[in-house]
């Protein structure tokens, strides 16, 4: 977002001031910055990546506070190694999230500011957890959070417009049920949470319940708007130009009333002070919230949240199918990074970049790739969530290893798959590194589990052989994944604080790893359907169906690391996926994947 | 509780009727009672148990939830048992808290009462936390809670009053710092949390903080009192009685004023408004809480628990030793038990629970017993937490098992042991979840694990091995102990849901389990302390060092479900517990053991 020919470092500074003369002019001690939307997206358009804007900070998760003396940028531990670059003679400092002795953002603004101060942030681009959080944490020293003040708009000249893309329908034989059904099993929900208002904040809800897809943000399925939904009827606020008629008559036909997108808010003000609003807090921006505090508000499940994240049968049968295609344009890319090599053609980061979109864009039903596809060769590797872009390209070069991980999103479902392939001559530390991480990954990907186990315990499943050896990742081990929807979806997350359950018919990743900066990364991850495993006298067990095929490169392992079980496995696992994918490849493809998927012995 | 006589099941529903007059005559359409103190305590005394005294079931945790028409119980898994008995035939419903489709006490609420009603709830005997989380789940609903309803004295006739137990001081050889200088850590922390102001509601906070021990509560440590610390000064408000002149003049040399336990809710509602206040919601009761109201209230961590959490090099030392004796009665208590079994006399329950209490009473540092022991003979060991009464006994055959969960608390230390022992006959069932519940065990024992672990984490690798054969336990792996206090002691607790670290010097229990209805249930638990394994590129790791010395019956083995790398700890492990145990036993005793800890070869 850079002007052509301009110091990055300078451009930081000059907008960093710019906030402090509006901080000045207001009376404001502090100024909280994300690139957050209204719809709380982790994804979101140009027009609210504020934070992105004044930090040229680029990572999914990252916020900025800026004192009048000192600023911080707050980001996870997937973009520690580039948030240190971009900082750097920012003047802002770095505070890396959940690391010993790294005060949160509101103990770091308690600890800096004055008593009886005020912290600006932009009521309509902030979540109601966000503002709740910070606001009990800054009450006792008597600092409050100011949420009217939609400062951007002052400091940041020529601010992008919202974005204007299309919505499409998703036929019913790819969603699996219809509009007016969805509608009707929400409905049963929040009879059972005893509400009868529901207002669905996350655009992804509204794209799940009402079957469609927005194109307003660059490879998302985003599209800005509200959902209102009563026991009676269902209000969707968007901007009408996005809608065609067609696909508008078919939403009203459903129950559907299409409204201003810019309406949502004197609607939800009009809301009858007895009615029974769900909120989610973590959807909901501050501004919406508060329209609503005539009624009773009531904080339950998301519904929409638990509903699209057990997929149904139909779902299952694209996604099944969509991931043995994926796996067959992932070995294509892969023969084609090895012929390049071979040929001595070039090869870069960047190249292999493009070429992965190329391969997933031949498919027929291909939205868009599911995220901005991590290509690291070497240390590039390391750096967790790193994006190559044409200006920062890496060379690859006969040696040392190459970390893709990708996806696409297709009508028929949403992939993401993580594999490491030699480029040429390697150590037995990579060999080492890469069996420890297969050798987590296996753990988990084998697991049975009892109903109520918690993303966290199957955390801990997968860490311990690599913790075992002394190795471990700062990232999380796995996701929800939308159908066709966003890549991150809730309500489960392998992590290691996530009390969320892992239920039957959820879609998730797996994907442990081991990183050595400057030198190379580690990555497998494979995508699994929680399916039932067996009942008995303690409950019902689950387990995870495989459902990504691509092969493990085989130069990579130790095989004395691994028992006769992961072994036996891996072979099974082979063998399969030169079954599956051999009918989507060519000749020259199916002989490399051979010797890919050939048996090993120790 | 009950009177002599009275028909248990009777008397409970003649208490629900008297809790429903009251209601009825103040307009409260609920009741909520816990057996909870002003100090949130997790044993009470008997003046606070009206959950208790209404329901009849004296688990450690249970709320009793009464309306005009329904009553409720909500426990946890531990007791769902005895609980299921306990409210059989008194109109009382039993919810199993964490189960599937079982709703929380306030969902509950929610959906029985109609709106505007209110629910009574004693604001001196519950925590800030639960009326928060109650009202806010409420409050969608209308529905108020009533915290200043102290409705137990007007219905409970002869009610107990609160008790007078002496305090006694724990001298600083045992306790290994000074209240002066504990003081000082306190404030320390507090500096850093920037609070000026901190009020300790719980009790073991202010007997950690003062080094002392209450004798208030049969088999506890506890004393009623608060203690508020500011950056100038303490003040320990109690009973005057309970404390010895000398001892008074004592915590006054070290910094600390005395005051009536009665005047702390002036005092705390005559606190400057700009005191910075720190409060714990878990540790603090509601009517104290709104006495504070006027101050800035802080909410941060619990510093006295964090504290006192990572043991001292003294109280290590101490422990370490204190664990080898209690081994030693242990093994006093097994050998009796089975000279009972060869000679044919009088064998029970309740005679093993008082023969465990005489053991370990022989010890000159003993206090009393860490909690009431749990003799489970077959199937009473399946009822998780059952406690044996004299009238409930049960007569020990030659055939099954036994498992024994017991503890003492002494001047040097709390213990925590369990140990399953064969009483005769056994079949392969036995041996199968035997070995299952010690391959769990051991996965946990042996682990390495990095700075910032979880305790669902833990938890989850220590289910794995039983997991993948389809059993599980439906309480918790571990929790933190207390040196010479609680048993049960956070910050730790090692469960699917603990988002809490393990941190570097916490000692904590490793408790895996199977149980089975009517049959049996396996339980083996080591207490462990947290010691630094290896510091790389990674970070810090750490591992447990085990403290429990107690033998592992071999008979009870299936050998080939256990990998050589199992049974050689095993092997090392009993070289190691007839070594220390030894020289504290007698020659019949150690012929025992020899034959015990023998090496075990496939």
């Amino acid at each position: 977002m850079l002007n052509q020919g301009e110091d990055p470092k300078q451009t930081v500074r000059e907008r960093v001031a710019a906030l402090r003369r509006w901080m000045e002019r207001n009376d404001m001690a502090a100024a909280i910055l994300a690139n957050s939307d209204p719809h709380t997206n982790e994804y979101s358009a140009e027009r609210w990546m504020g934070r992105e804007w004044i930090t040229g900070f680029h990572g999914s998760n990252g916020t900025v506070v800026v004192t009048t003396d000192k600023a911080g940028l707050w980001t996870d531990s997937r973009y520690f190694l580039i948030a240190e670059m971009a900082v750097e003679e920012t003047g802002i400092e770095l505070f890396r999230m959940n690391e010993p002795d790294v005060p949160k953002l509101e103990e770091w603004l308690a600890s800096e500011l004055d008593e009886g101060r005020s912290v600006a942030v932009m009521g309509e681009e902030v979540s109601v957890l966000n503002v709740e959080t910070w606001s009990e944490a800054l009450k006792g020293n008597g600092i409050e959070i100011a949420t009217d003040r939609p400062f951007l708009d002052e400091i940041w000249e020529d601010r992008p417009a919202a974005p204007k893309g299309q919505i499409y329908p998703v036929p019913v034989d790819f969603a699996g049920v219809g509009v007016a059904d969805k509608i009707e099993q929400v409905r049963e929900k929040m009879r059972e949470q005893q509400v009868d208002t529901y207002l669905l904040g996350r655009t992804d809800e509204s794209a799940w319940l009402l079957n469609f897809k927005g194109t307003d943000v660059t490879n998302r399925t985003t599209t800005f708007c509200y959902t209102l939904v009563t026991l009676e009827d269902v209000r969707f606020f968007i901007d009408p130009d996005k809608v065609t008629t067609e696909h508008r008559d078919a939403l009203e036909q459903a129950g559907v009333t299409l409204c201003d997108y810019e309406t949502v808010g004197d609607t939800v003000g009009a809301l009858d002070e007895e009615a029974r609003v769900l909120i989610v807090p973590f959807y909901l921006n501050q501004a919406l919230y508060q329209k609503l505090s005539h009624t009773r508000v009531n904080r339950g499940r998301a519904i929409v949240t638990d509903l699209k994240g057990r997929k149904n049968a139909t779902e299952m049968k694209h996604l099944r199918e969509c991931l043995v295609r994926d796996g067959a344009a992932l070995v294509k890319t892969y023969v084609w990074i090895y012929d390049q090599l071979r040929t001595g053609a070039p090869l870069s980061e960047w190249t292999v970049y493009q070429k992965l979109e190329e391969m997933r864009a031949r498919e027929d039903d291909f939205a868009h790739v599911s995220f901005e596809s991590i290509v690291g060769y070497n240390g590039t590797g390391a750096l967790n969530h790193y994006t190559v872009t044409e200006e920062n390209d890496v060379e690859i070069h006969p040696e040392g290893v190459l970390l893709i991980d990708s996806g696409g999103t297709f009508l028929s479902g949403t992939t993401d798959t993580t594999r490491v392939i030699p480029m040429g001559k390697i150590h037995a530390g990579h060999k080492t590194d890469y069996t420890l991480v297969f050798k987590s990954f296996l753990k988990l990907m084998r697991a049975k589990f009892p109903q109520g186990t918690t993303g966290a315990q199957l955390d801990g499943i997968c860490r311990e052989p690599m913790w075992q050896h002394g190795r471990t990742y700062k990232h999380g081990t796995g996701h929800g994944v939308g159908f066709g929807l966003e890549v991150h979806e809730g309500p489960q997350n392998i992590s290691g604080i996530s009390a969320e359950k892992m239920e039957k018919g959820m879609v998730s990743t797996v994907e442990p790893g081991i990183y050595r900066p400057d030198e190379y990364g580690i990555r497998l991850e494979n995508m699994v359907f929680t399916i039932d495993a067996e009942s008995n006298a303690f409950g019902d067990f689950y387990q995870f169906e495989n459902l990504t095929f691509c092969p493990f490169n085989p130069d990579l392992f130790d095989l004395d690391l691994l028992t006769d079980d992961e072994l036996n496995w891996l072979n099974d696992y082979h063998r399969e996926v030169l079954e599956r994918l051999t009918p989507h490849l060519e000749e020259p493809e199916v002989e490399w994947l051979r010797h890919e998927c050939r048996e090993l012995v120790r």
